[in-house]
């Protein structure tokens, strides 16, 4: 059979993907008293004195809620939160297998940004962590953003942690090509949900030099071409990147952003990029065609033309670049060590984490595969450093 | 140690009771590859077609959010959503260990019947039912009430999980007193969410005779007394109490309804009950005390008054009338059926199976263990027939 044929049969035959499983034994009465009443109203009872103790006494701080409210599946569009759910069990599943992470899949019959707010908000108590997952932009901004004082991480990982591994790559990329990260030219075509935080954090805003230099220029276009400070069409987010991408105002399509550009990175749609957009690169350029499940350009064409490093998100070609390198370890230990937020020095930590998994990068190899294991532990690791350092880290 | 240091002691030790786990295998990347993208994508269109296929492809019909807002823990009171978690992860681990049902808390950070109602209804496209768990009253009744058209069942367990398991040793008691349900004159201590819920199921309002016969006379007694028709004090719910029990219209305090009551049954406050009211009592009588952790009367002290059949919530004591009987396998049941909710025939229907559970009710034994493991799929297999009757069940 097909590989839609096995995945419809597999998550037909086991209902899904996830389980709950006991951590304890309940054998006799003992078991039941302690675990349940009368025992528990004394667990009950020290969380009332102390709420802290909630992450002593609970699962809370082994847990995320990985929330949804279905409108940007994959590259499915606004299929709701039903259809929503094989991606989510799915991102609790590698939670789960990377990370020792205990995720559950909320997904919401609302799309409205209050109310999403306002649910996230008031779960929050059970929660350590929140995994925003497939919200369509630019409503995932708000809501991400006006949750970050929930006192517990939430990122939206189709942001952050395409964000992280995109960064992971090009760190190695650099590697091998010898130029600098602020010596790049970039472009980014897609100025959605992940185009935007890659842009962003490229641009690290208000993060200390030793772990990030900005890159020399980041240009980011949408559907009608070079977002700059020109276009009067631009609201919210595209607004405030044609502020901070794009240092002199470009103007023109995606073909003339790429115009000498070292990197290209394509998060956006199948077949926006020709050969000869390629060919008109600089040398060793590279080439990231992100788009799911057809590429910007499919990856030999790009070879073909001239890049010299190809990634894709795709499996089946070498280079995949896959949030599960990122996210599992990022929760992991933004969760050990309570962090009350994820901010840029905890992405930036993680990307160069992610990047030294490879200790030789090469071409058809800068980044380590999505089922290795060491992957999330040295990401963890990163971030609970990083966490620390930021002085977000509450034990 | 003692009781409550152990249960300090194990909840600490493993961080809480539940945790997730996989219900497949993520070895290859062709594993991978069909739980995640590319292959999921295939799973998500397949319920965007027909979303009732979420039940086919993903957790949902095994699934149940355990939702509470903290605001009537135990006897423990409004205690807040993070210390009523180990209450609900405690239900979640009985809901895996008792029935298979995957079950996960949901402690809400707000006290308002609209925002819960939003909550739990924005929330339900994960879930294949709601146990709504230690919410206080009146505002329990509203709402689960609202959530009854919400197409999977909801059910709140304090009220209905206690209700079956009472009416299930009343069954029992009938069997050894020879006093028929019809001809027994039974005063309820308590008009909350559970006094209430026993009240209504025992009067059985619209139920085909064949599975429920109403009691002769109930008499409900809150702080202030015997509830009746001439109190100007009564709103909502009592006031509905007041219509539909005592039909004598009877006033006067707990003591004045205890006099020559065949049943007493508390669920109200520690040692409301003295020896003397036992005593008035008819002959035969049964006094089950379920005031937790203090009942109404000590069940050695209601002994020494002549009651006749006594149990209570505790299990040190013979008799345990415990929730854990019933909710699983009421949930198993009615998730079995994707019944679109729970009603008093499925109610009943499973009181009937758990008091056949035991073959020979003796004074000492008028119910199984709670540890019983063949209880709760007698109780889902009386659901789920019922449900079918009921024309509930849409599998």
């Amino acid at each position: 059979m097909g590989l839609n044929e096995d995945a419809l049969e597999l998550h037909r035959s086991h209902r899904g993907k996830i389980a709950t499983a006991l951590k304890i034994k309940l054998e006799n009465k003992r078991d039941l008293s302690l675990a349940y009443t009368p025992g528990v109203a004394e667990v009950c009872r020290a969380i009332a004195r102390s709420k802290e103790s909630v992450y002593d006494y609970t699962i809370k701080g082994n847990t995320v809620a990985v929330v949804s409210d279905g409108t940007a599946v994959l590259g499915l569009g606004d299929i709701g939160p039903e259809a929503a759910m094989p991606v989510m069990e799915g991102k609790a599943l590698l939670l789960k297998a990377f990370a020792n992470v205990d995720a559950f899949p909320i997904c919401l019959g609302t799309k409205d940004v209050e109310e999403i707010v306002n649910i996230v908000t008031n779960i929050a108590p059970a929660f350590g962590g929140v995994n925003l997952e497939d919200i369509s932009a630019p409503r995932c901004f708000e809501i991400e953003e006006r949750l970050q004082n929930l006192g517990i991480p939430v990122m939206h990982d189709d942001q952050h942690g395409t964000a992280i591994v995109i960064l992971a790559a090009l760190i190695n990329t650099s590697k091998i090509t010898g130029k600098k990260l602020e010596d790049m030219r970039i472009v980014i075509s897609g100025a959605g949900a992940a185009g935007t935080a890659v842009a962003n954090l490229l641009l690290c805003v208000g993060v200390d030099k030793k772990i990030c230099t900005s890159v020399r220029e980041i240009i980011v276009c949408d559907r009608k071409g070079i977002i700059n400070r020109d276009r009067t069409d631009l609201t919210g987010p595209k607004k405030k990147l044609a502020e901070h991408t794009n240092p002199n105002n470009t103007t023109g399509s995606l073909s003339d952003a790429m115009k000498g550009a070292d990197v290209f990175i394509g998060l956006s749609t199948a077949n926006l990029v020709s050969s000869d957009m390629v060919k008109s690169m600089a040398a060793k350029s590279v080439v990231f065609a992100m788009a799911n499940p057809v590429p910007e350009i499919m990856p030999e064409e790009a070879k073909a033309a001239g890049a010299f490093i190809v990634g894709s998100g795709r499996s089946d070609y070498p280079n995949q670049i896959n949030n599960v390198l990122a996210f599992p370890g990022v929760f992991r230990g933004a969760l050990d060590v309570r962090a009350s937020r994820i901010d840029n020095r905890m992405k930036i930590s993680a990307a160069h984490a992610l990047a030294n998994c490879i200790s030789s990068p090469t071409v058809e190899k800068i980044l380590p595969d999505a089922l290795d294991k060491t992957v999330a532990p040295a990401v963890a690791e990163a971030v609970r450093k990083a966490a620390r350092e930021s002085g977000l880290a509450r034990v």
